[in-house]
């Protein structure tokens, strides 16, 4: 299983890129100047539940190679999968092993990894990797059968989503950087309450016999790859307010590993020391409960790991801007880059917090290791 | 009684000064260079306990100023008077209105108003403040008598330190800058115990019966113009070891009004925010406890105030250049002045903690103020 396999990100000693920043802030659109080809494309992974966000998480990263991310253009109107003119994104419940009548007959859950076809993964992923078009299938979640399969040309930067993209390790170790999004039990929660009680008129009993059904599926297969993602974003309840459980308020982590070669951590103030900063005070005022950050070293799953962490939510603007103008590290072309994006998508889940203000941090250090490793620079004007 | 009386500093909006940093540190002294004459000299006031470091303080601050402050030549030589090319300190226990026989007497204590000769202090620091020499009276701390007065000059810079300098309004008001020295009942005893029982060989039970009995007049005459000070630097235990009462580890806090004309708060960086920083970690190691920084907005005795806090102590240079690398708005004339004070002091007390590291940059910004009001330069070279 997933948990019992090594570390596969190599380290090496690379020094801190200087931070790119110009101009004021005011929209801008991106798009990719080639200057060398790299074979085949960089390969971008993350691992999420079900239902936590990860479409936003997707339009907030691939906006930033610059073109709208859509379905396969003349395909199948139930396909899982979103293009851009750099960037592919690949929902591995695609790569289901059976259908929803198959997981009855079998009696597990779409979590077992005895679910997925981990070969088919591989190849097809292997097969993109190598500049070769393939044949993917298609799980269509609204009739839970498999539709005909649709056409994936190997894209710039490919983009797998889903629930196990880090459990196979043949699959794991094609990865150019790890993501998990790790939303805790109470948020989850929470969410589910909001979503399945008030809008769909669940009963509160029915909501935690759910949860509470998934959970050891969860925790034995989806869980583990936490070990091995490059950064994890964790959401949790807020602790600016005691004992809240309403989960509208959260707190949340951005951890990275140390040692990556295709990533600087961003830092407050100063670089490898412990910082707690509230940006609310005499310069900026914030509404109850305020904003508080946290930057500092820590160990996860026993490996250093660097953590950036942010509690309470934004109100306006100017608490944005303010924020983003005291990290360092972050990746941006310009001033105001975090700020923008942030406006552009801030109807989306999470556009007041640090759900999506880590989610555009994350996408901005994507497309970093993305020019990196490819040698490509992405024009933003 | 002092606490029914009003606030005495002019509050004035004024921007906030540009900090002169130039070269790299190295040993240097300073010396006036006078541009234009103000009247009279610039009055800071000091209050503190006795035995509470105020002479290594002195030392700190009139050091500052360039010279070697020494008692007045050819005097007596229990004078516990200070003077140097600029500044001259005067121990406010000259103004007793009673000598130690006359205190058994009245049945009242040092630290009791009633045993202090307020009318002939505010007399003498208004001649002196006019430019006036005067005779002062000399309190001999080893007899416990009046010694025959001193003559003293006015001087450029005029300190006054001791119980009871911010008691009476028409003295209080008087003063530039007011300062008052904290030490909290727990890191007093811890001293005390050190002193006297360690050193002397006093009881546990004298050394506590001694300050209890001090405890009641202390309260009533000292405490009350921390309410009217300026800056006040409070002495605590630490709270990185749990439960410490050592107080050998020292938590310190500079505590410092909003809106003073002639200072502008120093701020670790982000000015106006609530911010608490460990600076050890991966770029910069300390030994157990480690060192703790907290800079953030307060109340004071119904004021607005600025709070830096510093728990914990230096072990070695480097821990000290870098801290005092990341503080603005320090008054520093070089970078690492700071630093070459506290090493050129190393042997004094609190010279690797917090008291030592804010008294020297209260000494930094009474000589600011100095500078300010003079309109004079203190030139170090």
């Amino acid at each position: 299983m997933a948990s019992a396999l090594g570390f596969a990100t190599a380290v090496r000693a690379r020094p801190v890129a200087a931070q790119k920043r110009a101009t004021a802030p005011k929209a801008r659109s991106a798009r990719v100047v080639t200057q060398a080809k790299r074979d085949g494309p960089v390969i971008i992974g993350l691992a999420a539940d079900s239902g936590c966000g990860k479409s936003t998480f997707m339009r907030r990263m691939t906006s930033l190679f610059g073109g709208k991310a859509t379905p396969p253009e003349g395909g199948n109107p139930d396909s899982n999968t979103l293009i851009s003119d750099t960037t592919t994104v690949l929902c591995l419940d695609d790569y289901h092993l059976n259908d929803r009548q198959g997981r009855k007959d079998s009696g597990l859950t779409a979590l077992n990894l005895k679910e997925q076809n981990f070969d088919l993964m591989y190849e097809q992923v292997k097969a993109l990797k190598e500049g070769k078009s393939v044949d993917k299938p298609i799980y269509n979640h609204v009739t839970g059968v498999f539709d005909p399969a649709e056409k994936i040309e190997s894209p710039e930067v490919l983009i797998l989503e889903g629930l196990h993209p880090f459990a196979d390790t043949r699959v794991r170790d094609m990865f150019d950087f790890k993501i998990y999004l790790d939303i805790s039990d109470e948020v989850k929660f929470a969410w589910k309450i909001q979503r399945d009680m008030a809008e769909r008129g669940h009963s509160l009993e029915s909501i935690k016999a759910s949860i509470e059904a998934r959970k050891p599926d969860f925790d034995a297969f989806v869980d583990p790859q936490k070990e091995f993602s490059d950064v994890i974003i964790q959401v949790l309840p807020t602790q600016l307010i005691p004992d809240d459980n309403e989960g509208k308020i959260l707190r949340v982590r951005m951890i990275m590993k140390e040692g990556l070669e295709n990533f600087d951590a961003p830092f407050l103030f100063d670089e490898g020391s412990t910082i707690s900063w509230i940006p609310c005070g005499r310069k900026l005022t914030c509404s109850y409960p305020g904003i508080k950050f946290f930057y500092g070293p820590d160990t996860f799953y026993g490996k250093e790991v660097t953590v950036l962490e942010m509690d309470g939510q934004f109100d306006k603007l100017e608490e944005l801007i303010y924020v983003e103008s005291h990290l360092s590290n972050t990746s941006t072309k310009f001033y105001g880059e975090i700020t923008q994006q942030m406006l552009k998508y801030q109807n989306g889940p999470g556009s007041n917090n640090g759900t999506g203000f880590f989610q555009t941090i994350v996408g901005l250090k994507v497309r970093e290791v993305y020019e990196r490793i490819a040698e490509k620079e992405v024009v933003v004007k």
